[in-house]
């Protein structure tokens, strides 16, 4: 939405037509209307404008609010109000908003539900966080197998209203059992007295996860499969829910996010940054940061063992930051593929030897470029007045050369090593890597050093 | 597919029980049919194996196998066979595998297709990569505003088969001006004799992207309103293709892998990692690690020009490389959530100063835990046999506590910078920040030692 359109809303608003400004947002799209109200900044106006939505869509707009714009609605509305609203809200939806709010907010709600409502959402909550029963809805399109072609078109007729999706429908048996599914474009191009069974995919293309799967697998299944929406089955294989593709684009942003937190060594967190409290951000971020910081007692430790020969040549010590600062970028980079890879699953376990043997001849490659352009730089900087003896220039791109290659092998090994120990490779990003880097690479260097100088 | 199903499959082609193999592939889903041809080494038999495919699903196995095997196919089937597959295929998924091809097979194929397909095809290929243009296909289903509900359902079934979804439904004008959007959902709630007018989406809910819209933005808007397909229109605002929600999911894990390459300094590439060549994979990463390399000649000058100081007070030295890591640390931490929130569009750049405000309470907090973790640490140094003094601990845990608070407001502020100047935030991640920040660290550090020591 535009800022033209924002301030159309916002006149209306300010001269109080109220009436023009429901008949206004009737006529927006739900994410747009739900984006007006978070504008707002006084939380009884956001409530106000909530309140002169058509009933019809007020449940639809209160699933694009925020968290924090959903509980203050909640807190200033009356308890059938309530209990409208979260009949009309899909289960999942109810869900989230739920696990994210107090726990006064969550009694108040549930009391004002109806009690088959309070139930599946009771059952909802006991689901582990981030595998499929906890992202499912249960809205979905259930045919029995009996049905017809026009018999089921008529039954989604007369159901399909109230479900999230009707663009995939579930074929079940008398005990509820996934016994196949059916796109609804199959259903319209079939001719209207074929039975069910026939059009169905079944047995090898049926496709499904169960309750209990980690979302990251119901996404991967998918995107496989080109799926609009996943169906999820319980223990006895019975049809229980299903998780449709805009959830399973939120788990996507949601894994790659949690990724990028790892590789920068952040505890991951599911709220958004600006809406994330100050010691909360502060918590998420010390943990790995004391940890690098002791272990790189063991870099100073090598530097101090060395250090009254560091001070005896000119410009050995003034290249430290450049050595670990390469080999540092060098492993990330392969590191950084290779978590990738394994997160897209473009890269399986046992293709760990393909990606070395290719990681050392890129890193022979690199390095050697790499090692050259050190020496040219250091042969203009003692052109410039720097004292530092061809031993030094020598001594320094060797110890390039070698970084980068023992980098890179180690930046590729590690997320791989992590996966086959069921750790998450993402872990084994950037810093973690470029302290083991720092200390090898002082280790080759000053051995270097030690062999060509003293 | 488990590995049970593909034993079956290897053994029926060992017995060359080619039949009976064709039957059990008729019944697998494609993504599974291409996994088992990508599978097979020898591609003569992956070749012979697409051509015992059924002829009405080669074309969908076709497009869900990867470039390399899908060029192997085409160099190896007849003339009449090309024409037939490009036929069959999707706009989009023709022109994705042509782009990705040498020029000799592109031509092949280009005339072995009729004058029409060849036409779009020529078209799609002019478009600019990652534009909505080059990503959209023409297969949606569009209905004539003059229609009713009843006249609209027939059209579909009609033309429905060849159509890439049926899901959404486009309404045009005489002029191909699109004027509204209508769920196939609401087309079957709807009476029969309702004209499509009275129930299309228009006007203010008509969402739809232009051909040279970035893809980034198609995805953005296929999120925010969780739609299954994105009308791309002309200049002129006329229909031209659509964007379906599987090219979407595509969309983002290709953005969120470039947000990941660039922040690893490696020049963003659409090839898969496993499938790049060692050359290519070297030159995308030599570049940056050049420029940074010889960015560090600054830090190697500030430590030259400290270093008959340094080599007089024991441990100074040995702390630089956990300064310069607790650095670069911090500013990764910040700029990694502030580019992952601009590329959700969790955070704009009007809430520069909120961030900023709370980087600056977060980083004073982690930067005094830190500090005092560090002198912690080298008081227990100093009890194992380190002779450092007390104004070393003292320097040296100032100097963490500066450069935490320094790189923290460094790292949220870059990533915005960047996004101001219309550059990508995701070049101003972790390793840039880091050599920013080490410069910086050092010139603290020094400057402390100099108050505090000399």
């Amino acid at each position: 939405m535009n800022e033209n359109e924002f301030g159309r809303l916002y006149k209306l608003l300010a001269k109080n037509l109220l009436k023009e400004l429901k008949d206004e947002l009737s006529d927006m799209a739900y994410p747009d209307i739900a984006e007006f109200i978070m504008d707002l900044d006084d939380d009884k106006i956001s409530v106000k404008i909530f309140r002169i939505l058509p009933k019809d869509i007020s449940a639809d707009v209160f699933s694009y609010l925020d968290t924090e714009k959903q509980s203050v609605i909640v807190q200033s509305i009356t308890d059938s109000e309530i209990g409208r609203l979260m009949d009309d809200l899909y289960v999942d939806d109810a869900v989230d908003f739920l696990e994210e709010v107090p726990a006064n907010i969550v009694r108040r709600v549930l009391a004002n539900t109806d009690r088959e409502t309070r139930e599946i959402i009771n059952r909802f909550l006991t689901y582990p966080d981030n595998c499929a029963g906890s992202v499912m809805t249960i809205e979905m399109v259930e045919l029995h197998d009996r049905l017809t072609v026009a018999e089921a078109i008529k039954s989604i007729r007369r159901t399909g209203v109230d479900k999230e999706t009707i663009y995939t429908c579930y074929v079940i048996d008398d005990k509820r059992h996934l016994v196949g599914t059916i796109p609804l474009r199959r259903l319209l191009l079939n001719d209207e007295d074929t039975p069910l069974t026939e059009i169905m995919s079944d047995d090898e293309q049926l496709i499904y996860v169960t309750t209990m799967d980690d979302q990251e697998y119901v996404a991967a299944i998918a995107k496989k499969y080109d799926l609009l929406s996943v169906p999820v089955v319980d223990k006895e294989n019975r049809l229980v829910g299903i998780i449709t593709i805009d959830d399973i684009i939120d788990i996507i942003d949601e894994e790659a996010t949690e990724d990028f937190e790892k590789m920068a060594l952040l505890t991951p967190s599911e709220d958004e940054y600006i809406k994330t409290g100050v010691i909360s951000l502060a918590k998420n971020r010390i943990p790995w940061l004391i940890v690098l910081m002791l272990a790189s007692t063991l870099t100073g430790q090598i530097i101090e063992g060395f250090e009254s020969k560091l001070s005896v040549v000119a410009g050995l010590t003034a290249c430290i930051p450049m050595l670990m600062g390469t080999g540092g970028n060098s492993g990330n980079q392969a590191s950084t593929l290779v978590i990738r890879g394994l997160a897209l699953g473009e890269i399986k376990i046992k293709d760990y030897f393909t990606i070395l043997w290719k990681e050392i001849r890129v890193s022979l490659m690199v390095g050697l470029v790499l090692a050259l352009a050190n020496y040219g730089r250091m042969l203009l900087l003692r052109l410039t007045g720097s004292d530092v003896t061809d031993s030094v220039i020598l001594v320094v791109s060797a110890a390039v050369m070698a970084v980068v290659v023992v980098s890179k092998t180690i930046g590729c090994s590690l997320p791989i090593v992590a996966k086959l120990l069921k750790l998450d490779p993402a872990l084994m990003a950037g810093p973690l890597i470029t302290t083991l880097v720092d200390t090898i690479s002082l280790v080759i260097y000053f051995a270097l050093a030690n062999a060509i100088i003293f």
